[in-house]
């Protein structure tokens, strides 16, 4: 279903090529003033076509909010807002809709509906994480008051065979992600990253990666086990993210291979505060918050849409080729970065009304 | 909160050392048979205290089923069961009551709730699995009857340093598996990796793992996007599993290096029925099954109790040392393995009734 | 919240002056063409300002849709839709800032949110009924196609002291309640009705009624017992209608000076089926559909805003009065039966989808 | 489905000659201790068997918990409960096996699951009420700490003719209801009722009654609008109570012959606070509390099991006859009066927490 949420619920609505997309907040809390301006950066960070390491596709996304706001101050009624879409060419996909393109989820789609909206992916594209990052900016905002040491940082930690050394992730900052096109902290790697982007359009082809978010300012006592775990509210938001194929927190996959005695958090006392002298389990123990950062990192599978021509299948059952036209973006990775802050922030606040 | 699933929901109850633990399985179909013996099998899978490698508790597991049934048919109704704890010495805990344990759920807890059950973890215990043992050998066995070809199939793919190839996931069967008391379904690596575990007992240490688990005969149109896809709900049932740190699907974390041309499964055409040529995917497109076997990864971290001096605070704030006493099980992840196919189980269950 | 629904959820927003009301319908079924004529016509039945006998203010009411649908045909993704706010001169309600209508939610509201939205009642408006309608529409339209003998028809049973009798419930059709202003099927009762609404206009004040409910052609066995019942679930959402302060079904209050061998229902054979002598229950046993119709009453106080000076404190705690000024509906009853229509088809969709 | 609730959920289960009932109360505040004399003596309360005027079952209800406690203190993790089945003579039922009981749950639920529990009724029998006691006693605990104001009295204010006036309602205790069998708070009616009752055991007949419910001590500002308001989730808890055809607060139905001048409650000052000089509304407007105490009144038809001989059809389609054999409650009103109570405790629990 299209609802995210138990105490602060998300319903997203909308098509690639559909008259709109948007959302519906609710359960937000009342009294928040909301900055216009704060979510109009953070639409313009999800943006495509900012650079020639993107994609062409040129959205405004501009916000309209259609209720819960009194004086741009919350009340507490939910908060529906919508994006038009302005930039609907659907008749470029009309040869799409005879065939299921590789690993898009076009005959998946097909199979569980019967029928299937091929304008650009329809209610499969990634253009549905807009509302999610307009529903996201809100929370902040609201956690900026109810929360107000709250950090969330998400940045590109992978791309290909480029990626960041996880022993640095607390050092990384957003200033430092964000002062490059592929939203990678490390500048170095940053522009192998950009340079490799712009090798593979040229060669027709796509990559993979990851993003790694590290959450500051979390008190301890966020988590509702068993089935509501902290992180189980994380990884479920993140495998919803389109292209995500997976989600690892604190030390994530890497445990598999270590001791108890390497991996064991012990506790200490920190200017009188009970703290722990590592962090490997990613500030998350027994699914609530232990008040040091979280820290977990999302995979990201490439583009499916590529130049090069693929074997395919029509919906009549013929097997022809497919070759994608256009420009594509060979990277989603660094569009998904405010994408994970987004979840994050929203899943956070959830957890937190639910914890009171 | 303790109720996992949409039209099939299971709800759980029970410490490490109440009364008893147990289970409400709740919109299970009606007129299934159930199989008192298969369900008993599945919980002596999950039974620790079987060799020298697992915990030496010894756990009977006897369950009782409450309601739901008649005749041994499921009506409809909920189907409660309990199991009595039976081993409960909790007194041998009475000195965790004022520490916190480093890596346990102890101090999140404390902080949760203000109170916490410290006899043997309590609520937070891995004993809180064998409920969802127990409901996810009820939905193999509706799906004997709904999906007949479906076939789940979990292995040990990691501990330690040893790990299977994931390129034999699909030639590991479950009679391989249980062939050996760490559930890896390679002979070679298992005894080596039941050295190990060995070796770690008597360096009083712990080690993490993984776990794989593949599943056949699910049809095509199974999930419900966008924010209950099926690897979503996989994700949030396989991070609610005690010490869980990761999960990934289809070829998981390695996509991020992966190129487009490299990672897209071409559809092709199977005995006229319509397949793909290689399943990177995982069985999973766009939140929603498309007819492949679906494939998975867990990853948990090695056992934080160890018999080795570790450094803590107590709960009124001075620092201290604990050392665990008693034989512990320096390895969960061969326990792990039923409540995987379990969980697994129950998703598919639920997503499948809900998607029709 | 603001979601009503379990497969198939209804998500509202939006307030009587704010840019836009509307709604997310979501679980819809894939494959249902959208008859927007006949959405309209819904509307226009539920709009105020048709005659002398209700509200002044001319709502347009047009429903722009704006996601869910591919060339008029759902897609099984949520379906979004708003309708613009025309006529918000909230200017008119500035000296409602500052103090509390009686018998309206504004106190009750800014103790609850400690904000409150005073334009026109902000979100408590009847204006938030619209939306509902447009949902309801669209479960009538897919109910056209699945239940195809499904026939709902709601009317005006009471205003002030003139009542239809409850034995002519089921002679009552749509056509005649639709034949005059009231939307009260006997004509006769229908004039007297129109004669005292126009009376208490005179008379600065309003009044009360009641609204009946028949379902024919629903199947046996829709409900979902114990606490999602049939009855239970149609209930919440009466009594969510603003100004609702009473349920009933079949012979509801009346079943209290009853004996059981006056209210009992025979089962009889019909053509063979299985029937009932008499309906007594209302066609609901257990919580679940026995193939009856279904018939249940729904009471609504008289419209709180009147023209007669009452008595009332500010938000500052300082005694004064208030006479509304303007025109004002005296009966909101006749406004209400497409509403009773509406959630009658949502609860109905819903729990049959989920009685599968 | 099973589960009452958003943020304090009772899920049940049980059957009326399975091995046992019971529930899971999850979200209960940590820290409340639970006195399990008050319990048992609201489980007493509800019992049947008192008297003559009540069934002959002997119930003794003696209640198990199972978990989320520690020492007699609620710990946060959810609280399971059971009570046996003592009395299952199910080969009592053998008859009904095979038919259909008139105005009972037999046919509807047949039609829904396929298959049913003739033992006693089932899962749609009033036993499945006992759990739902437990779980309201638990909440008053939780209240006593959280709202020590808050009052609940519930008393039967009809059965079959004899009625109390609505307008003693605020004068009538608990005291006065429990002083007599049909926990009627006017003694002399009680007389009458008890007599009433008597005459219809005689007669192998039953009648139908209500309850009226008063909670005194309700703060304002309690309510989750639109689809969630108070008065939306307390009549679908009534409504699945086990009989009950109608639920009505404030002046219910009686609104509808009143006119806006007379039902309007007016603001006032009293000690300084904001008070309303009537109570019409019945303690909610718009949805959330008014800081006014709340009042509602639930109906209840006749028990359908009835000694007289009754028409009815059998599962294979034949016309047959049945008479009840034994000694059956001819008035469940009085052993309702608890439940009104529980269900009341339980949303006003749950509303409680979720308006924070």
């Amino acid at each position: 279903m299209n609802t995210l949420g138990h105490n602060l619920t998300l319903t997203t609505f909308g098509e690639s090529h559909g008259p709109a997309i948007g959302g519906v907040l609710d359960g937000f809390p009342a009294g928040i003033t909301v900055d216009t301006d704060y979510i109009a950066l953070q639409m313009q960070r999800r943006r495509p076509g900012q650079s020639t390491v993107t994609t062409g596709r040129q959205e405004k996304d501009q916000v309209e909010f259609l209720s819960g706001l009194l004086d741009g101050v919350s009340t507490g009624a939910p908060i529906a807002f919508i994006i038009r879409n302005q930039d609907q060419h659907s008749s470029d996909y009309d040869e799409l809709k005879d065939l299921f393109r590789p690993s898009h989820a076009d005959y998946a789609w097909e199979q569980r509906y019967g029928i299937r909206d091929w304008r650009g992916g329809g209610r499969s594209s990634a253009r549905v994480t807009a509302p999610v990052c307009v529903a996201g900016a809100l929370a902040r905002l609201a956690m900026r008051k109810l929360l107000p040491a709250l950090d969330i940082t998400a940045f590109t930690s992978q791309i290909g065979p480029y990626s960041t050394n996880p022993a640095n992730d607390m050092d990384y900052t957003t200033v430092m992600a964000e002062s490059n096109i592929v939203r990678c902290p490390d500048a170095e790697l940053a522009s192998k990253m950009e340079e490799y982007i712009k090798q593979l359009r040229t060669e027709q082809d796509s990559t993979g990666g990851c993003v790694t978010c590290v959450v500051r300012g979390v008190p301890a006592g966020i988590g509702n086990p068993v089935f509501d775990k902290l992180e189980a509210s994380l990884a479920k938001a993140m495998l919803g993210i389109n292209a995500a194929k997976g989600f690892e927190y604190g030390d994530g996959f890497a445990v598999a291979s270590q001791r108890g005695s390497e991996h064991n958090d012990s506790f200490c006392l920190e200017n009188g505060q009970i703290a722990t002298k590592t962090n490997h389990s990613g500030g998350i123990q027994g699914g609530i918050s232990n008040g040091q950062p979280i820290r977990f990192r999302v995979a990201f599978k490439p583009t499916p849409t590529i130049g090069r021509e693929q074997q395919t299948v029509t919906r009549d059952g013929r097997e022809t080729t497919i070759t994608a036209k256009g420009r594509h973006d060979p990277c989603v990775v660094p569009r998904a970065v405010p994408v994970v802050e987004a979840l994050t922030a929203l899943v956070l606040l959830d957890q937190y009304i639910s914890s009171k």
